[in-house]
């Protein structure tokens, strides 16, 4: 009897030390791939955050006035409480006209190389700029924005705090670098898999370790690494194999219509999957639901393997491990219309 | 000298105490018609607040998984950060159609005593429903929005939570019961004319005293009275004079429609003129954008008169000293879709 109870409790101390062995090897190994998500906002070079300016971002991001119609704001299309997107196959904008792609979040968008799908905009300032300007969203240009806001005596006031060596801070500029200073406090820290990066190994269970084992093994983590788990680099879609043309639609050459590179057509920026559990529908043409879909799609497309249905469930268990502590942000209180403000412009 | 001084110090005594009781005859005939708004959310008869209500309904407020497109939401036409109003004509919803009215705000609207511009809805739960089922606003309806709630498991535990009595609580009953608790949250206290209200002499300045003086003595106090300064009763836009066809559209019956009684052709609510100067533009056609011409229209509409540029700028300089401390209202982070959540709909 006492013998048979010292040999089951080697055995399981045996187990146990494997499986921290095991772990050990897996967290050493994940944490030379990925970093957790800070704790608090990142420093942008060049633009520091003060107080004043976050303030004016964060008016500026719920500001429906940046549009023609005075309906569409930042928030429509990259909802704070929907992981920082909609839940829209792609982006719906003036005149109920739809986008070409899918609307990307700006959660953790900061810790990306370049902004939009193709990475056609080097920072998040820049892609501010986009979205108001573009006939399918908000449909606005730059002068009309800046008329728009010096009609407002708070905003006048606010960009005056927040750019106060300018003689003339109401600008299309200061607009979108303080509307990426407001973005940049937009992070999504403490996923479980931050926490195992940080060295707990009880944050992701067997099923999830299983899956970020597969995820680095198999190749995901190629594209898919650093800070946002993506993000960071260029890569063809259907590198080794073509999906379908609904996912892939042949019309949108990607990254080649901002390089006019024939090697750049079909490539995009990986996307950053941190939250990507909360963030579906998924690719650049939106037309992928189903998170399990898109792993295996990934698998054909991009490795050129058929994942198992184990393999896609575990990958899929280890991806929801990247969903972080949303933001919690107070919709601002935004100052009333003048007699001297542009009147809303629906058609 | 002396006698000099004697003089004038007793002038301005008298012209303090005459100012001092006039002040008090203004304020006395203030209370006696107008009552300041709570400090705290008034409770509703039969629909106890509880934390887990008012949370659900903030989260329904902010859910555009309620319209068919999941684009709109309540927050759309009744902004928090705009006065609980949109800054539009006439409301824009589903596919971008024009809905027949502009969109009362929601803030103090559980002091008014129906809702719509017509008293169609008896209390905000009632009022609740009629847009997420127009055609024109959220295009949906009271099946697929309990569909699309019982997919998403956060829901169904906080609808539990909230209605804690009932088997089956993720119900279209409840989605507006739960708004209508959070939308009683949804009040202004400790505008100047409060303070004013409350005993406090100096919370308006001279010229807004005159304007109230003037909102008594002209009548508009006979229907923009109590503690919303309006929304409590039924009144013909146009009593004495017919305004301007853009003003009053002829197509648009009013409360006729409600009632089918002749009597009530071009009736209305009257609006409350809680937070006026950061709701424009006005009117149930929403086509008229300074407050001052606002004031005029009502002036030879509804009293007959043609109020002196004067009377109008008093009068508008007392409206605005019914803006309130506005909600502070934290975005509320709302569940992912599940595989089992209809997909919007965009046509």
């Amino acid at each position: 009897m006492f013998r048979k109870f010292l040999t089951m409790f080697s055995l399981m101390l045996l187990i146990t030390s494997v499986a921290g062995a095991d772990d050990d090897g897996l967290m050493k190994r994940a944490q030379g791939m990925f970093k957790p998500i800070p704790l608090t906002p990142p420093a942008i070079e060049g633009e520091p955050a003060t107080p004043e300016k976050v303030r004016l971002g964060h008016m500026l991001y719920f500001e429906p006035r940046l549009s023609k119609s005075q309906l569409i704001s930042c928030q429509t299309c990259h909802n704070v409480g929907l992981g920082g997107a909609d839940l829209q196959q792609v982006a719906t904008g003036h005149g109920w006209q739809r986008g070409p792609r899918n609307s990307p979040t700006t959660f953790n968008a900061v810790f990306n190389v370049a902004q939009f799908w193709d990475g056609r905009a080097k920072d998040l300032a820049e892609q501010a700029k986009g979205p108001v300007q573009a006939s399918v969203e908000m449909n606005n240009n730059p002068e009309q924005v800046i008329v728009t806001l010096k009609s407002l005596p708070a905003y006048v006031d606010a960009f005056k705090k927040a750019f106060p060596a300018e003689k003339d801070a109401v600008t299309f500029d200061n607009v979108a670098r303080a509307i990426e200073v407001f973005e940049a406090t937009l992070i999504t820290p403490n996923a479980p898999f931050d926490r195992f990066l940080k060295g707990d190994a009880g944050a992701l269970n067997a099923g999830e370790k299983e899956g970020l084992a597969a995820f680095m093994n198999k190749g995901c983590a190629g594209c898919h690494n650093g800070m946002n788990v993506g993000g960071l680099g260029y890569f063809p879609f259907g590198v080794v194999e073509k999906p379908e043309a609904d996912v892939l639609p042949p019309g949108d050459l990607g990254r080649y219509k901002v390089t006019n590179t024939a090697a750049d057509k079909y490539v995009f920026r990986s996307p950053s999957l941190r939250n990507v559990a909360i963030t579906q529908p998924y690719f650049h043409s939106g037309t992928v639901w189903p998170l399990r879909d898109a792993v295996s799609i990934m698998g054909s497309a991009q490795l050129g393997m058929v994942l198992s249905e184990d393999e896609v469930g575990s990958i899929t268990a280890f991806l929801q491990t990247l969903t972080g502590e949303q933001p919690q942000i107070v919709h601002p209180v935004l100052p009333p219309s003048t007699s001297r403000t542009p009147k809303p412009v629906l058609n």
